[in-house]
């Protein structure tokens, strides 16, 4: 097998090849490399922590992100720092962390959260094409509200020249998550106290329309999901 | 001024001072150095998103953390390798992000997200004494809710031999934010649809006994803020 015809196995099987340094260590029984759930925990955060190095020193930054198929889409100004690293092609990773619920366990140590997190490690690629760059910008604000780009104004010549657009391929992934009740010692059960779960949720309010917004103006298609509570 | 005074002029200074390197660049105006501004994000989240290096490779894990006075704590397994790696002193960055809300433009470029962060750059040093580790411990309890440690059994002998518990100085620190609508082109609103925010809140389910708790059983004293929906 050729190493074209290798990347291409890589990029469309269900499961994500995991490499030595991408492998989960701790608890690996709580890790996937599937492909869905990799995706799935992606698309429903809405903020990435983006780490870089720069002189030794690691950054964490959050980030808002997007999923277009098999890679990520990032964004930032051109004056930012962090962007011209990650446009420099330097190794970056991006962790995306959802918490699910609150373990409360009968003693200290047993006590855990609930949660489902990706990492993801690789390069970012800067999007020089103007086509690729409107793409991206339109999926970026798709991953807050399916159809938004339509209803919004495309960036024009300069906001474009004033942001980056990044991809990082969804290559090198792992996807990590804890479900269920707390693990106990047995001497722990004899005289049971309370022990349980609480769960954690994201909820979204209701829309609140801004001054400039015309009174009367419906809240837009892309929107209206969130009207219920949690879009 | 000696070095000793100095360090104990930082440590209760109102403003942590700000070092070159951990300087917010963009935005400066979203940028704080107060104390309280930063131990208040610190004291809401309840994840870290924490950055090393490795080979180069930055790695971003999240962790779950406590806040003790001017420190953060964290925990792991004596197992982990970064653990290991924070307990030998490299550098490490923490991050913790709180989602306000989503900010919904006219425009793609002007979409952005409301939201706290702080960023907490340094070195974390491992805790050996017993009654540091095991204070440390009821801190990351009670971070969850407060006065659950006095609740659970403490950790055992073996229990604090699994675990590292490690701190990092809140001294180089900065906690960024956005609030309020967006902002927008003038020829955006000349016939301007809807725009506003759409408000993000972590929400605490119901409390939910696990099935080794004997029906009855009360829910414990620093678990009631939970019963009231947001904790």
């Amino acid at each position: 097998m050729t190493d074209a015809a290798e990347a291409t196995d890589r990029n469309t099987a269900a499961v994500l090849a995991p490499t030595e340094r991408g492998r989960v260590r701790r608890h690996p029984d709580r890790a996937s490399y599937d492909r869905e759930v990799v995706h799935a925990v992606l698309d429903e955060g809405l903020v990435a922590h983006v780490g870089i190095v720069a002189d030794d020193q690691p950054y964490v930054l959050p980030m808002f992100y997007g999923r277009d198929r098999d890679r990520l889409l990032l964004h930032g100004s051109v004056a930012s720092r962090l962007v011209r690293l990650l446009s420099a092609g330097v190794p970056v990773c991006v962790t995306v962390t959802l918490l699910d619920g609150l373990v409360l366990a009968r003693s200290a140590f047993h006590h855990s959260m609930n949660y489902r997190s990706v990492v993801v490690l690789g390069t970012a690629r800067r999007l020089t094409d103007d086509a690729a760059v409107e793409a991206g910008f339109a999926r970026l604000v798709d991953h807050v509200a399916d159809g938004r780009s339509d209803e919004v104004r495309a960036p024009n010549t300069l906001e474009a020249r004033q942001t980056v657009l990044l991809e990082v391929p969804i290559e090198e992934a792992s996807a990590k998550s804890r479900t269920g009740g707390p693990i106990e010692e047995p001497d722990d059960l004899i005289e049971p106290g309370w022990g349980g779960v609480i769960g954690i949720r994201t909820v979204f309010d209701e829309p609140i329309a801004d001054e400039d917004t015309i009174p009367g103006t419906p809240l837009p298609p892309s929107l209206q999901s969130y009207r219920r509570g949690t879009g």
